[in-house]
């Protein structure tokens, strides 16, 4: 992974059109971090059109955020839709341990065979099956600890897994990248998470799925230390991140990426 | 058109209540925008009381960005309480080209006798039933390629219709005016375009409609130039606009408007 | 009330899981000053699984902002989920008499026994049955004229009544409190007033009722004035404002609340 920005380069020179079906949170910053990064996001999610947009973006991502009956049938009429068309799909199990309902949807969805799934370590622990202690959306485990969960689940699912927090980690089952980039202001803001797996989808479009993980965690956290460095609190923070991930060049990237093999 | 201000000026002195029916990404800029610039915001959609709340505001918007069954409901029963209180309402065809779904909700809408149509260009084509290239909510199609069917569409709707776009296009089927302000970072901030729809309809509230959706496109323009001048990126930007779309006098807009007759 | 920064100390060191059922307008802000304040909100609210977060979480909100009728099961499952577990919830009456829908909610939404009601004077007057004149989610009526309703509203619920707006009035229908924090560029930004309704729940989190609400109350105002003394507008606002909230200390707070019995 010596050549992260040219991950980067392909995304901004495609401008994928990403298909986002995300929680009411985080549809409106999530937008603005995938135009900010240079792709073209679409909120398409209800049941009477989603399967048959997948066709059209060309890549989808399904976020379980704040779901409902009706968006769930929206969520599995889109997965089906862009497996059917070859499109690579993303999962983000926001809080998939919490209730009867997130537990029984995150098992539905991961059947729909995601191209990539993103978590942070409570939602993989519960997602792989294991004994994990978020509540809410926020995590009470250590990526560390959500390691052996991963790879399990990659295995099992053939999917991509990344385990985000203060240190990324990232596995296709055989191999394990993790990177170092981020912030501690990051989780003082909402929907950061749910946009990050924005990203992921933008650099997984039309690119190898586990380097593109990679690369778009890189990508992602590198802005957030930009970000950082002329923030005072989370709403400067919140500012200054969509300027960065807009002026951030593949050389910056390649520079500040801190990517290592697990 | 040398009185724009004066279309300004207007607006704030009534502050015209206007009923929105937005997207979820478009929700709380749509607002905010509204709440600088000097209208009283209120968003209420669901059929259980669109109709009877369109004949308390000045206004009514509706947007079809994140349609579902229910919400279309919720829209039919506003534009019909509107049209039935002599309201005018606005309507906004996010993305109408896109799904089969979305090309039937827009028919039935302009059924309906929308009293102003903002578009881009793509959107516009779609809804005059040309053949248009977006794909998502941005536009693929340039603003001079749409204007002879947004003058069709005015026609044969009776509506005033604008399209925008770096040089927006205004017209009423007789009379066309072009508005050469905005800047390049607007496109890469989610919800804008959403957002001047709210514009238009706090301008169109007790104004004549061609005039004041002029006067609209002008003032939302000008803020984004000033609000460019002092921003760093799509995040900064933001924030800049919002305080100039507060700061701004009926003087600044007379003196900054680029109006001319098409 | 001299010991208010007791109560943002013993809210941030428990960072309670607030559960908040609200509009579309004020997730995402309602979220960022919740996270900011140093709480951890969980947005949940279908039916599906209302009830089921409302024994996990510590505090439940409620807001009418936005509703249907598949939200308003979410949020009668909600309010019965937080009185069988022994948690407090907080009921926010947007807008409350501006239709038939929402009259009928609010009545059904009050009989589930909220521990503190927060409004403006509007919402407060028509939840108590009294001629109100707020037309959208703004008042139009003073606080001064709903304090005697506001009494009555607490001495027949049981719930302690908060009337926020230039001066703020709480009342558990004994004792009265006046809060004089605040910044007339507040009512500029929108879902302010339903953001402090998260606020106030967070505090109400495991402390009295009465005093909690009018920490809360003092605790945001004094965010309000700090972020005023750094903003151009409604859009620096707003930043400025998330960074007060995560910077302030209970000592500051101490300092700067304008509490005073009624």
């Amino acid at each position: 992974m010596d050549r992260c920005g040219a991950y980067l380069d392909t995304m901004r020179s495609t401008a994928p059109l990403v298909q986002c079906i995300t929680n009411f949170v985080a549809m409106n910053v999530m937008a603005n971090v995938l135009l900010a990064a240079g792709a073209s996001p679409a909120m398409v999610h209800d049941a009477e059109e989603s399967g048959e947009f997948a066709a059209i973006a060309q890549v989808l991502t399904i976020n379980l955020g704040t779901p409902s009956p009706r968006w769930v049938e929206g969520m599995e009429a889109a997965a089906r839709g862009a497996v059917a068309a070859g499109r690579p799909w993303v999962l983000d199990p926001v809080a998939v341990g919490a209730t009867a309902f997130r537990r029984g949807l995150g098992a539905r969805l991961l059947a729909l065979k995601p191209t990539v799934i993103r978590g942070n370590a409570s939602e993989i622990l519960a997602l792989a099956g294991a004994e994990a202690r978020g509540k809410g959306a926020d995590s009470a485990d250590t990526v560390a600890a959500a390691e052996a969960a991963a790879q399990r689940l990659a295995e099992g699912s053939g999917a991509v897994v990344a385990v985000t927090g203060p240190v990324d980690f990232v596995t296709d089952g055989r191999r394990g990248i993790r990177c170092g980039n981020g912030h501690a202001l990051m989780p003082k803001v909402t929907a950061l998470g749910c946009s990050l797996t924005g990203i992921v989808g933008a650099f997984a479009a039309g690119q190898p799925a586990f380097e593109a993980t990679a690369a778009g965690l890189a990508f992602f956290g590198l802005a957030g230390e930009e970000a950082a460095r002329r923030a005072a609190g989370p709403g400067s923070f919140q500012v200054a991140f969509l300027d960065a991930l807009h002026a951030m060049t593949p050389d910056d990237l390649d520079r500040g990426a801190k990517l290592e093999a697990a």
